[in-house]
């Protein structure tokens, strides 16, 4: 390796261009913090001849990013391509099978491949970086893997999902259904034309199983993780949440216990009054509790180009200042498997809407339901009348009881002629 | 040097105890995320005899923390005795004269002595690392040296002294007098029995110090920071504020502009609905604005034993996986001396209450005394009434304007008849 060192980026989409923008712009800083240069020597993209407003002179263009990735003259290879699979997988797996180091943002790729990938950068001796991965600009990963690494993790949570955040804060804020705040979503760049990523919970499942490994020093285990979105939620539950004292956000979640480890991504309802619970639009927000510094929260932009380069680059300068980071904290031949706690163990508050007819003897087959599974009720409310037979919202909250018994509870409830459409439940969150 | 890193501590007060017991509750965990053991082999403190409830046997006792730093079987030097001068400073510069990597949580020792003390370990080679000097547990200089480090930072600010921020929560939360929540905060161990370094502001100086000169790759320069407390705050501007929109917070801000860097630590009115004025109590945070990543907040707890030993643990823990950075994110022969933009060039709002008689002409008297600096009044406020020639407080908040001219009209406006007291500013951030 030159003194200098030499970069090829794969991939020229808005992460991909926002990338060399601030390596060009900060080219002098970078070397000055780095004590050497760093320089882009080589990209690769489908199409050389879109106009990306980048100076690409000088630079080699590969039509294919694998042959890019075993060139000899790159020394970091970064992957900004996207995909679990396919042409991703292939270029990082070529990068570190020439002993390059690899910098990618690439959450899908690390959640599906992230134990076999490090695995093999680790046989090179090499750096997997994926700063970027998780919540774009936030330095989440190094917080987590080296400012808290003196502390065992109890807990680490978020918002993970800007899009899904944004629908969230809007449609409190305006009072519209999820339906038209996607499509504002769509329009304003914030979503992708095909949403179901975003909103489905899958891509905020993605961070939160490489935030597991990161904070329990384990293997990825993404299969395992539960996911929920937030399509089901309607502002009737929006304004019931606000009328309780309460937000609801979609958060991931993550916890060691005795059962093992609890990873899950789902609408939850949390105290206004929570840090978390302020936490609005597109911004995304982690917070790790250690057993000796506390609560940590970090929040910032958690996609979009600047801030999404922004962590690409803090990888690279990690790399171009000699810091040799295992991917996920430590070696990983020595990552655990742990086992999965199962949902059904989950213990915790519920907040329950149903749609129900309003006649006599309604409210009691429902709380009878409830106290069947020893399921014991916080508060009701009924709000509205439906003399016509038409169904009204009956709202309870409930403490805190085992998933299992609420999910028979639910199906008793589901049953029951006076109720009328599937019944709605949000996890609560206390934090 | 052995595989086993080799501690000695200096210093057994709250945070060198809990720096030992965090040490050894995790001495596994450490070792495996470190791939070496860690362990201390050595402590100094005054009185022997003293019960801290550690087992310390087969640890060496030094009464002397100098003959400590010297010894030949230390790898790393942990000082926690505290003070800017006298055995602190000696004991770190003779640990870095023989060649020892340095950790230290002592804000005042790095404020004042930094740049010197970065070059001596600079010369020998070794670490001088001192995130527990800054926002206790919030690992923020990792974050500005490295999670941004690929960001030109526009400014950073923050709440940097937990003991300020909790008076004044609490004067806002219960209507009290500063004298009175302070008396608290001394029961409840918030505060020290001498509270100067904390409510007069500088302590919070003593870290923006260390955070400018990381944020901009600069010497540092402790005696250019403008420095005002919290001591003149009564519950009368706390209650406007409230009334006008803001929370008012002690903040330290940095910023570097075309006529050098600002450095300031002073009473802030900020907008209720920023995040950081829903930092409360004995929390501080700290945002970052980088060119790319846009803004970062990082929250948590700012002292205490836990999270400092969280902190200094955490830079230990860098030492023994071989993280070798230099103390202010560059090498100390290569930190730029930057010019002081001078307090005088401050541009922004001001928060103004003057205690005045109730009579005719008095508010054009104001009014005018303002005018004639071209100051322009954004919002007036005359509350109660003073027939019997009692003074009533008159507040205005001002459009931006030069500090320079906010102090010749405070001048015109202390002169006045009919003007009681010494005015009260308060500077508005917009932020």
């Amino acid at each position: 390796m030159s003194d200098t060192l030499r970069i090829g980026v794969a991939g020229l989409g808005t992460v991909g261009t926002g990338t060399l923008e601030l390596l060009n712009k900060h080219y002098e800083m970078i070397a000055h913090r780095c004590g050497r240069p760093v320089l882009v020597t080589a990209v690769s993209a489908r199409d050389r001849r879109k106009e990306r407003g980048l100076e690409l002179s000088g630079v080699r263009w590969f039509e294919d990013a694998t042959a890019m990735a075993a060139d000899p003259e790159i020394d970091v290879l970064i992957e900004l391509i996207g995909g679990s699979d396919g042409i991703a997988k292939a270029t990082v797996e070529t990068a570190l099978e020439h002993g390059k180091h690899v910098i990618t943002a690439n959450k899908a790729l690390i959640a599906h491949h992230g134990n076999e990938l490090a695995l093999k950068a680790e046989k090179a001796g090499v750096v997997l970086a994926c700063e970027a991965a998780v919540c774009g600009g936030i330095p989440v990963i190094k917080t987590i893997r080296e400012g808290l690494a003196a502390n065992a993790i109890q807990s680490i949570y978020g918002i993970l999902n800007g899009t899904s955040n944004f629908i969230l804060s809007t449609m409190r804020e305006s009072g519209r259904e999820f339906g038209e705040v996607l499509l504002e979503a769509q329009k304003l760049g914030y979503a992708e034309a095909d949403p179901s990523f975003d909103v489905d919970g899958v891509d905020a499942a993605h961070k939160l199983a490489i935030l597991t490994a990161l904070a329990y020093n384990c293997e990825i285990d993404f299969e395992s993780v539960h996911v929920e979105g937030i399509r089901e939620i309607s502002t009737i539950d929006v304004n019931f949440a606000e009328e309780l004292g309460y937000r609801i956000k979609l958060l991931g979640i993550a916890r060691l216990s005795d059962g093992g480890v609890e990873q899950r991504v789902h609408p939850c309802m949390v105290r206004k009054n929570k840090p978390i619970a302020n936490v609005e639009g597109v911004y995304n927000a982690v917070v790790a509790e250690g057993d000796f510094v506390g609560d940590i929260l970090c929040e910032g932009q958690g996609a979009g180009a600047g801030p999404t380069a922004s962590s690409v680059v803090g990888d690279l300068i990690d790399i171009a200042r000699g810091i040799r980071m295992p991917t996920f904290s430590v070696p990983a031949s020595a990552l655990e498997r742990r086992p999965t706690r199962p949902m059904s163990e989950n213990y915790g508050g519920y907040y329950l809407r149903l749609m129900a007819l309003d006649r006599p003897g309604v409210i009691a087959d429902i709380t009878a339901a409830l106290r069947d599974d020893g399921i014991s009720v916080e508060s009701m409310v009924q709000r509205g009348r439906g003399p016509g037979g038409e169904a009204v919202p009956v709202v309870l909250t409930t403490h805190e009881t085992h998933e299992a018994n609420m999910m028979r509870a639910l199906e008793r409830l589901s049953a029951l002629d006076s109720v009328l459409e599937p019944p709605r439940l949000i996890r609560i969150e206390t934090l």
